[in-house]
């Protein structure tokens, strides 16, 4: 049982959580919490590591044998020595270091959703979550953007950036281009009076829904790529909707 | 200037920060924030306390002047001491406490969205942000669900929960029992392939759409009251969208 919060291990592990720049040097990635680690038994997955409290042996204990039996390293660490390595307010006391084989599947037809540097990871992730379950084809997204494989990413989005494939393309105007001379329709969400209302078109077999950052929207650039810019017309305050949530209707109307 | 934790202000501040029964008992909320600070200079608010840090006066100076002037007492304070009444992860140094009349609107028509049971403070306040967006009357929520005006609802609503009528029912079933006889169709939101499907109904002025609990959906009880049961169809993973993604999608098709 590791106590000592300096334990080079834990270290290593708090680096992980906090770290995108060293969870892509080493192709480790971190997942929290029992509903979360239990993806891990996914084929693609192979489990490094896995710490738990003694608290969570007793409440997932079926679970913590599964993933012991997988992991190359496993061993209970005191409540102190977990909160050094959780990412949460309140842990579940259950958390393993994964490395996986992407889900790299070329995009050739179906709905995809791209992001324009997304910041917000709660947004990246409920959007992969939507995404997943009205059936997109997956995600893709700027190097801009935040690291879809971070803690906060995989916990919003329920593991589904695990399942679904999603790229992170080295050049992201250049693969929007590429997709639009493959015959995709590129559709980009604006916050504008004047666009096309999202309700009144419709939608082929092959199709890119576009969205830009949080803040400042798509960029001009990405706009002129664009085949048509949409809005989500709103009756309410002038204010635009949460980032997860218009990816949300948008994907929705691409699919009704 | 504040630099004592256990001062007994900020002592007082904590409490109100996390605990929903003294917030309840005082009638006194947070706000935590450049941005929802803002929402303080509204008509209907009163500003109690101000506490902001030196960094905080550097960058938000005309805001914080600005509220100095409503408030009835403010003091800068050490980061310290910010840390300890700070409900986020990387504080900006701006934090209010305040009392405010609700915006107790009687239900006679309109759209409104009722959460039977919310728990996450994120899903309310995302839904909130989207009933505010797309024009909704209001927010009808029981008095088992989560608290409206936890600072964490407050932040993910943007303030939508200080702006739209928020009803917090004593009697949640009959409540909706009410609007039922007053004419409101009764719409509950369920994960079922045999319900209705979401997009082929139509919907009238007079509609409330009734959400679940994330974990274990609309009671037995709460959908014999329902006038109908609908899902939203996904062709995805059988499993179940975000509560807010899922009342964003249900209020979307109320208003398209």
């Amino acid at each position: 049982m590791i106590t000592a919060r300096d334990n080079p291990k834990i270290k290593r592990v708090a680096m992980l959580v906090s770290s995108a720049k060293k969870r892509r040097k080493e192709g480790v990635f971190v997942l929290e919490g029992s509903r979360l680690c239990g993806e891990a038994l996914r084929e693609n997955i192979t489990v490094n590591e896995l710490y738990y409290t003694n608290r969570a042996l007793l409440e997932h204990h079926s679970l913590i044998d599964e993933l012991k039996s997988k992991a190359l390293f496993y061993s209970e660490v005191s409540q102190s020595v977990f909160e050094k390595i959780s990412d949460t307010d309140s842990p579940q006391g259950i958390l393993l270091t994964f490395s996986f084989k992407e889900n790299k599947k070329e995009i050739k037809t179906g709905k995809w959703l791209a992001f324009e540097s997304v910041s917000d990871p709660s947004n990246l992730g409920a959007a992969a979550r939507t995404a997943e379950a009205l059936g997109f084809g997956g995600i893709l997204l700027s190097k801009t953007g935040v690291d879809p494989y971070s803690p906060k990413s995989l916990r919003a989005s329920m593991g589904a950036l695990l399942r679904l494939p999603v790229i992170v393309a080295e050049d992201f105007e250049g693969e929007i281009n590429r997709l639009k001379e493959e015959g995709f329709n590129i559709t980009g969400t604006v916050v504008e009076s004047t666009a096309l209302k999202i309700n009144e078109l419709s939608f082929g077999e092959k199709e890119v829904a576009v969205i830009g950052n949080e803040a400042n929207g798509l960029t001009e650039k990405m706009k002129k790529i664009c085949d048509r810019l949409v809005t989500i017309p709103m009756s309410g305050r002038a204010e635009s909707l949460n980032a997860g949530v218009a990816a949300a209707i948008v994907m929705w109307e691409m699919v009704r």
